[in-house]
């Protein structure tokens, strides 16, 4: 079991002689001035929804976090480790972003999960429980709303979940203080990966919307 | 602040017209069937080393976690949001993943902060301390190599935060029983972004090397 | 006040030098012959949702009901007037319609009124709190979801709405035989005034979704 | 019998193509700004008589209600659902429209109902025996007159229940206040299938003209 997989040996070969091959130039430039990505993005592990697939990025573009149901956890200056708020952190502090995506997608196995009132804990340590619990007023009021769909409900979690990893981030003084003033922005996106389809976020009302109707 | 980033809108445009349209068909049946990716891959939040870029690799195939400098925090089954180990948890228990990859990479800012003696907290909460200090007793001990030169030291570090990840991910039971029977693999990889080169974790020694020299 | 509208005279004029010149024949067979559209619509008043229009559909094709909200009341024979039932028995009855559409619409007023909790009656009949009372169940617990935006109340409750009419359409015997019989098919529809799409219902989940993603 | 039937999505395709593409500003900002429709037409479910295709109105022109012979019932303030009631509501005091118009039409299948001595019920609620009903004193009158043909007694009975259902509109305190202080216009109509023709009704003497004899 201790080759290196066959299908990423494969894939990079074509990444090499592609991709890379016709960015040779501004890969080393990137590796001798530094990343200046121009958006951070808080996406999900989900295989299907990549945000440099999806957005169609090169290299130096988005500083990707990625969790399952892309969350953001409350400001908590606490001891433990906080792996998204480190690179939240690191974002906005030490590479200077100041535009910010939380990008969420349909059929998300991690709210399916957190509207499944019979889940069961995945392992002893039940890390997917807790992590979901971040959401869990959302997913009771949600799991309560039974004229809703499965899948509307499924949805409507999901976009829920974008707005509360919005207000999350804004419970970070320098996130707040930044859009306060201006100078930072922060967006929502929803992905179905069964159409396509990019909704995105009216920071106003919060409701989302094909951003151009005819584009599809 | 508040319209959608235009440079997203223009590469989501892209990417229907392009990828989107060749592979609408497989969307679709990943969107019913729901995600087998082959691969976990644990990498860094860095907007130059993107696993699907690096490895060429479709919607559905990489399930791909992204925190700073790529670590794995120790099983620690409490009461605390784990995001690393959610989404761990979510890949071997719910998606039966099987292979996971963890990926590092040249010039990585996570790992220089942790070898600056003179790093000040980036932010009053000091996530990015907190965070990195996973890696402490290691990021100290390699401080020390005074002979060696800082890209040396780098290089170093960023390598045995691989091993240390892996060592990590066998402090989770389900990870460790399975690779023990011979059900689960583990794999380390190292990406430079200056020359585009791959190298390989040696599972035995844990060495890294190129996998074919001549290949770049 | 009393001379006829003009901008409907102008109309009627344009109506009949054009789409009646161009169908003289087929209304002349209408007449005689009798109607025999294919499909029994019951949609909104709303001055922009007109189902002929949406469905570009021509004389003789569609049997419409209109009502505020496309509500269809449950099952009551009892001693009082019943617009929507007598149009439906007339419809499955009379004129062997065998085909149920319930198109509802994005922004529907009667759905915004059944939706806010401080709606005052129109007058002292408050016949509109009456009618929109057929939903009241539903409306009080979307109301709830306060983590919803407004926007998405007012869709969510759109939809179900159609569902609870497809469900008091079951009510009459005479569907519901039918439909049991495979002999009477019923379909939900939601048209978004905005963007013009038109969403169809899946009759097994009750989700709504696009019919051609690429179509618009 | 599940799937949408065929052609709709075709009309609907053609409506996208055609109509909505010319007029997709207008439909954006009837979204937007809301309907304020100029009329209010209470017309019937006959498939061939839809207000919005003989008086070519496009979206945001006509709210309309459409029953079975397009009746209005007298004014009931009671505790039971009326569709036609809160629709009249709805336009008078919600969008304040100012001008309604009742339009029948010939060959209607509810008027020839009321007119047989002989009609069963269509099923055991009766509910177009219940909703006729609404027309009976009239309708009786008119199957003593034996002198008068078939297709008179007919066409009289549809002209009688115009002029009926405007006497009903005239027993709702908001139509009345607001006729009576000039500021609100009831008119009848009558649509001939057959030939096309638009019949006015003379608000003095109830009668019915052509408006403008050499238009067809």
């Amino acid at each position: 079991m201790s080759t290196f997989p066959e299908r990423l040996l494969e894939g990079y070969q074509s990444f090499m002689t592609g991709r890379y091959t016709a960015e040779r130039q501004r890969y080393r430039d990137l590796a001798e001035a530094g990343q200046e990505p121009h958006t951070l993005v808080i996406a999900c592990c989900d295989s299907r929804a990549a945000p440099e697939t999806i957005f169609d990025c090169g290299p130096g573009e988005l500083f990707v976090v990625r969790n399952v149901a892309n969350l953001v956890p409350p400001y908590a200056p606490d001891s433990n480790y906080h792996a998204t708020s480190a690179a939240l952190e690191f974002a906005v502090q030490s590479l200077k972003i100041r535009q910010i995506v939380v990008m969420g997608h349909g059929r998300c196995g991690g709210i399916k999960a957190a509207l499944d009132p019979n889940a069961a804990p995945l392992s002893p340590g039940d890390f997917i429980g807790q992590w979901m619990g971040l959401l869990k007023p959302a997913a009771q009021q949600i799991q309560d709303s039974q004229l809703m769909t499965g899948g509307e409900r499924q949805v409507a979690l999901e976009r829920i979940s974008i707005r509360n990893s919005l207000a999350n981030l804004r419970s970070f003084p320098c996130v707040k203080i930044l859009e306060d003033k201006g100078k930072m922005a922060l967006h929502g996106a929803w992905f179905d990966i069964s159409t396509g389809e990019l909704w995105v976020m009216d920071p106003k009302s919060g409701d989302f919307f094909r951003p151009e109707p005819g584009l599809a």
